[in-house]
């Protein structure tokens, strides 16, 4: 590594360890550091960026409360596997009405999960739609097994995604499904034929290659689900129930 | 508050202070906290979650990491504005392919911005309109005056997608449009008379409540720009260019 590699970090505006965080990330960035990579040393990093250990503790900190950095116990400080990504990261649990956001996401999904289903009846490979077709059996039993499936249920959807071969398509299944557990509690019971059904029919529209067929399986599948969320909402705030979090 | 409001914390599998911010959190959510509210103070939480007041510290500065708090100098400890919402919530910076990812990301902008569009102008109020207005105007500034238009050209999408009156949509553009300022020094030059022409049209078609004219006017504009970006990036790979920020 070398010397004076990094500019001299005490000259800006926001806390020392903020700025060392940065430093850091920048280090992880541009030394293309993976999760195989453990962190250089507090030793090492106080030396090259020029300040305290206690500094670089806190910048450490503060990037493992942003899951840039994971902590293996007993075997030290190391690159997270997909660092900087973050459960949540439009902060929706803080949403005051949750309600209306349901509502919006079921919205974007209807928008964005045809187009999603298309393109990756247009580019899946053979080992693609293996793991669909695990993943979709995975609900099914879910299902028939009466045990909550939303968490498997979103995971088929990324499986969807993973097929379109775009890097970011599947990390944006679970910010638009967000609400999927939610209502699960109320949706489930009418949901479940519908989503057997459905999760197939798509399943080999994208098995056979076909855009047109799985954009159209998407479109219902999830229309369906955004209509039959709209009537539970609509049925809530008629009873003045105010907060999901209340009521589940 | 109610005392015994919480689940005893000192149960579960995480570290103490990873699960004090979690409680921390949910009391946030449900006593409906806002950017106006300030915490409660370290030795009343402390109180209530049973633990002492070195982990609420502790908890605290995760959350803050997190900006679900912030910390306002000489004031205390607040509410972030948009609790739990990070920059680059993706970890997009530390994706070793950045041609890759501005590649992918044009394609997800192609799919998502022409309904945004549409839905833009079927939603916006005058209000509305009035900022997509000023916004557009402070983005040909910049370009009449030689500046790098890259941020405010992202809050004139940001913008767009506010006219939707959907709460996420937002949210998602800042995400989709993240390559857009790591290209702009190649791509700017080529761009300011599309731009200028390309988002007056997309601005006068909202403005008209035109959904269909805004939708394919956006599609155009987000075309071009993915075109020449597509071209550029093959240009630099054909050079054995290998990482973006070894480059500019």
């Amino acid at each position: 590594m070398k010397e004076n590699y990094f500019e001299t970090i005490k000259t800006r505006e926001s806390s020392l360890p903020e700025r060392t965080a940065e430093q850091i990330s920048k280090l992880i960035v541009e030394q293309h550091l993976t999760s195989e990579d453990k962190l250089p040393s507090e030793f090492e990093l106080a030396e090259l960026l020029h300040v305290g250990r206690g500094t670089i503790r806190e910048g450490v900190k503060l990037l493992v409360a942003r899951n840039v950095l994971e902590i293996r116990r007993g075997k030290g400080t190391y690159i997270a596997p997909n660092p900087g990504e973050v459960p949540d990261p439009l902060g929706f649990a803080y949403y005051p009405d949750q309600f209306q956001l349901a509502l919006d996401l079921a919205e974007i999904r209807g928008q964005t999960e045809p187009w999603v289903a298309r393109m990756a009846a247009e580019h899946a490979t053979a080992e693609d739609i293996k793991r669909l077709r695990e993943s979709c059996s995975i609900v099914e039993q879910d299902i028939l097994n009466e045990r909550d499936h939303s968490q498997n249920d979103v995971l088929f959807h990324v499986a969807i995604a993973k097929c379109t071969q775009n890097l970011v398509v599947p990390k944006l299944i679970p910010i638009i499904t967000y609400a999927v557990t939610l209502f699960v509690s109320l949706t489930e019971s009418r949901l479940r034929m519908e989503t057997i059904v459905g999760h197939r029919e798509i399943l080999e529209a994208i098995s056979d290659g076909d855009g047109q067929r799985a954009e159209k399986a998407m479109a219902q599948h999830i229309e369906y689900n955004r209509a039959l969320l709209q009537e539970i909402i609509g049925k809530l705030k008629h009873d003045g129930a105010k907060n999901p979090n209340n009521i589940f």
